[in-house]
């Protein structure tokens, strides 16, 4: 038997995998197949630990802010909402969605490393809360258009600290050279914030920064924030100026395969305030609120996908090729990443898995693949199988390469499953063409 | 001055590249950024290239394949069926597009490693031409199927040859172990024929192999053909049969930038034809009708994507990034497969490119990247870019990760622009949402 590594998966009486109590086979006839199942009582239950951590261990001021990249959809935006969480939004198209379903924009904080003038005035007519400005050349488009359009606009200032996640290395090359932000080690971050304390119809209302993603402990964010925060003393010290917030970013990490360890978001956000009060005391600068913004260990656990098998084929010498109904346009994480993944043959989860293969997705490209080193119970033609921890950056990273419709996502909560977002149908997928 | 690399592409009085004669900059303000602009004109030059080509070289009855996962929406079938093109359609999303465009499903292929029981009874009524038959558990659905529809349904099978087309030699471990067909050296490519020959409803009129993509001359495809037709002689004396088609598959290679070959189509065409008639002769079968499936190298260099520049971000000592208003959601193949791009300041086209930068997406990720290594014009915020060699594996290929729409397609023909594909709005983007 297989670990099934979160507690929203389960099996059933009947051998069969579960999530959120639900057989999944059952799904899968319901449904069909390909389909994104997702726990919703998981989620929420993900967001109260983390509006709970971190009251307990950053205070009442502070906040996690839900990253929509990682899974945006109206439904989630609602789920938020109902939650309390701030929301990340990196688009226009996020916006949007948050705004479609009714999202509290003031709560939202729009970021990204190229907004354009109309990506600006839209943000700003939708009220939303902070703007997160990453450049020089954004700061004076927001400012004219915040004039224009009679209003002060809230913002952080995108900042680079130059940590490496997974070194804890500071001033790292590798994290000063990029795309995002203004690095403090250049001088370019304290230029820039010289520049909007002096900019019209901006209220700089503090830094945000982003160590990196899927890092499973506290320490590389202490980093960040030490450096954060000796940069907020300087800047108090220099220019009189302190901050209500300090974004410290998203990143922490999700158990994908028995490979990865174990986290434990309270005691890592515990053991994060700590530091935290103590970087304060010794620089001696008023705590801001403290943020992170949480997407991946959000959602990523609460989903699966659910596949039916098309073949198996046994190369003899070689390998054995376990073909799915999807692939890489529902999944381009292998593609991308060689992101390692656990697959569990749907109604055989009771079953020691003892069959080696690869998990081949359908497009007609040989780099189609889920897995390479997959071990299940033996599968044929037919048989449902289901992908775990797939909540994150697969449906919101999902293409219609090869004309592939995207899945639907089916939402569970109270033994009860709904659809979130519908399955594209081929006509959805011409529907753009002339 | 950038070598444009091909005749699709110009520079006109005011220094502004073109495409298909009209001014790159005009079709930015007409059409919006980010946007796909494709030279309908050089599509069907090279269509009629390939169709000239092979009748000269492979014979009459011989015929080019338009592979639709390069490039795929209505309009380019449209234009498939006025040059007389078969089409190779990978999944019933592309089979659905063909049809709707009125394209004769009889010219069609269906391609893929993993059909469902729906996708082949979707074929089937759709009048499909031939289905190219990848497994034993789809030769045995397929006949259950046509039986029930009471058809009789004409087939290929998909054969691996085991050829590395990059090395040219044969029987390499790394391409007898695919996902796709069914190999010669393990037996069980004669085990499938000997199957296929057997079971009702369904007419073998032949084989299918494919060595690889982005390859500059003839000799792996000769190498194919050579073991193909080795085998068919070994069909036809253990079995006497021989079999109208051989389809030796796609994959001729087209340049990205002036690191790669020029490449004489015509000539490598007419090599081949010399080989395969030889081997032929050789072996003592009858030449089959040769097909091969080209796509990238009808459509790739009669695209350009055009962008709008955001920020320029200098970081001294490190390197200066230029952000664009699209990146890997219109364009994943630099982050899939590190591809590199020709990249042109459009309004600046005369210009002598003198500014190193790498070229970054919108995406909130750091490998949302075009490029690391261009060389273009210095641009700032509000410039328009221009990515050459986009039209193969761009749009087919694009996601709305960040919730970003997808770009239109603009198609260019003597002198005029349409829309051939409408930019996709927040509305469409969000539409499936429940």
């Amino acid at each position: 038997m297989q670990s099934l590594l979160h507690s929203c998966y389960g099996i059933n009486e009947n051998g069969h995998l579960t999530i959120g109590g639900l057989d999944t086979i059952d799904l899968a006839r319901t449904y069909g197949t390909p389909a994104y199942v997702m726990d919703e009582d998981f989620i929420r239950g993900m967001c109260r630990m983390y509006k709970s951590a971190f009251a307990d261990s950053f205070g009442a001021a502070s906040a996690p802010v839900y990253a929509g990249k990682a899974f945006c959809c109206k439904e989630i935006y609602r789920i938020m909402a109902e939650e309390g969480m701030a929301a990340d939004c990196v688009s226009p198209g996020e916006l949007y969605t948050a705004n479609a379903a009714g999202y509290p924009m003031q709560n939202a904080y729009f970021h990204g490393n190229n907004k354009t003038d109309a990506d600006l005035r839209y943000a700003i007519s939708l009220g939303v809360g902070h703007i997160v400005v990453d450049s020089e050349e954004e700061l004076k488009a927001l400012s004219i258009i915040a004039g224009e359009m009679g209003v002060t606009q809230k913002i952080l200032l995108r900042i680079t600290p130059g940590i490496d996640p997974h070194t804890h290395k500071k001033i790292i090359t590798g994290n000063v050279d990029s795309k995002f932000g203004s690095a403090i080690v250049t001088g370019q971050a304290q230029k820039i914030v010289a520049e909007a304390l002096n900019t019209p119809h901006i209220v700089l209302d503090g830094l945000h920064c982003h160590v990196g993603s899927q890092i499973f402990d506290f320490e590389p964010f202490a980093d960040a924030a030490d450096i954060m925060i000796a940069f907020l003393a300087k800047l108090y010290s220099e220019y009189c100026v302190s901050f209500p917030i300090l974004n410290i970013g998203g990143g922490f990490g999700v158990r994908y395969t028995e490979d990865d360890p174990e986290i434990d978001y309270v005691a890592n956000v515990r053991a994060l305030g700590e530091k935290i009060d103590a970087q304060c005391k010794k620089s001696g600068i008023k705590k801001p609120a403290i943020m992170m913004e949480p997407g991946r260990s959000i959602v990523a656990a609460s989903g699966i996908t659910l596949y039916t098998v098309g073949s198996v084929k046994e190369i003899p010498g070689f390998r054995n090729y376990v073909s799915i109904d999807g692939g890489m346009p529902d999944n381009p994480r292998y593609a991308l990443y060689q992101s390692r993944y656990t697959i569990v043959a749907a109604e055989k989860a009771n079953l020691k898995p003892n069959y080696p293969c690869t998990i081949a997705g359908r497009c007609c490209e040989s780099g189609d693949l889920i897995a390479e080193d997959a071990m299940i119970a033996p599968v044929n033609r037919g048989d449902i199988l289901a992908v775990l921890v797939t909540g994150a950056y697969n449906y919101s990273m999902a293409s219609n390469y090869n004309r592939l419709p995207k899945p639907p996502v089916i939402m569970v909560s109270a033994g009860k499953a709904r659809v979130a977002v519908r399955r594209e149908t081929y006509e959805d997928v011409a529907a753009l063409d002339n």
